[in-house]
């Protein structure tokens, strides 16, 4: 065990191991992220470390608890009904992309990890349903064509949340900057191909 | 063994093997499908299963390769430079969820099980590179504005790659119909938002 870490309140120490352990998890997948490298991480020894989560499993569900939890916070942000709806679009777009951006170990844990296991895929799945009845009903909010369904409304919702997460990722790799493509992610859902470059490309 | 299956040739014998591990692989995920289950699928002994393919990784790998070549040759015919780009992003929506619809264990091998393991993922982010570069050429060529710069056309290949994948996952989950989608995302790509419904609703 680390010297001075003893007396670490018990919270306060759960949280470390979190971190080190979302870091691990985030760099090496799940399969190989091993019990010892995240000890090593969190200066902690491995006996330390299992008694507080006993198994590789419950270390991970812990971390993607706690990181599905802060993203549908974050994501909870955006969603300010008292803003127009393109107002609206823009700020979840931004938020969410601004809380990949800071968070770029929490988010590669949730959608590049857990999401490729069998038993925490769910996890996922629950975050990407939750974020994507958000957008739905912003959509539907702001859309009054009395042609359109249901299934146009959620699956429009379905392709932006997608269209999203393809974009984070590219944020994550760190060679996009956080502005170019909230402008172009915001231009795309409102505008499709037509909003590439302006408002008035030279397609059809 | 299982009887009259001695005699069949070696790549006859291969496909069927690969045909049962993706099967397997695609509905349990690559940690909890083992090489029992494989071999059982693919009414063949566990000895055989190893004489063809030395591991469970070697055979992972023989999945993906053979899937993800598919994949990008069904996804080849769609890019016609013959068409206008507006015919052609359609034929490409078509022919991708086309694919995905007959050939739904490849797809959640490809984007669900080898996207989340760390030897394999590259495997993903290869096809789905090569589909992107696709794509962003797709959109170049039918684009004629000045302002426009590498990385948006660029950006916009990954948001659009992005929203057809989600796509595709809903149609793997079996509860949208091949059409719904296909105008759907070819409506979202060409006109945003506003093209929910119909090509004119009330969004700003």
């Amino acid at each position: 065990m680390a010297g001075g870490t003893k007396r670490l309140p018990r919270a306060v120490r759960e949280q470390q191991m979190l971190d080190a352990a979302v870091k691990v998890f985030s760099e090496n997948g799940y399969r190989e992220a091993s019990m010892d490298s995240i000890a090593a991480e969190a200066e902690i020894s491995k006996p330390m470390l299992y008694l507080y989560y006993g198994s590789k499993d419950e270390l991970f569900s812990a971390c993607i608890e706690r990181e599905s939890t802060r993203f549908i916070e974050a994501m909870s942000v955006g969603f300010d009904p008292s803003l127009r709806q393109r107002e609206q679009a823009y700020t979840v777009v931004k938020e969410f992309l601004r809380f990949v951006d800071e968070h770029r170990q929490s988010w590669k844990v949730l959608y590049r990890v857990a999401v490729g296991t069998q038993t925490f895929s769910h996890f996922v799945s629950d975050s990407r349903k939750r974020v994507t009845e958000m957008v739905t009903e912003l959509i539907r909010t702001g859309t009054t064509v009395e042609g359109a369904r249901d299934i146009d409304f959620e699956l429009t919702a379905v392709a932006l949340v997608g269209a999203g997460e393809a974009v984070a990722d590219r944020i994550t790799e760190g060679d996009v900057d956080l502005e170019t493509a909230t402008d172009l992610l915001v231009g795309i859902t409102w505008r499709g191909l037509k909003g590439v470059g302006t408002a008035d490309v030279g397609v059809d």
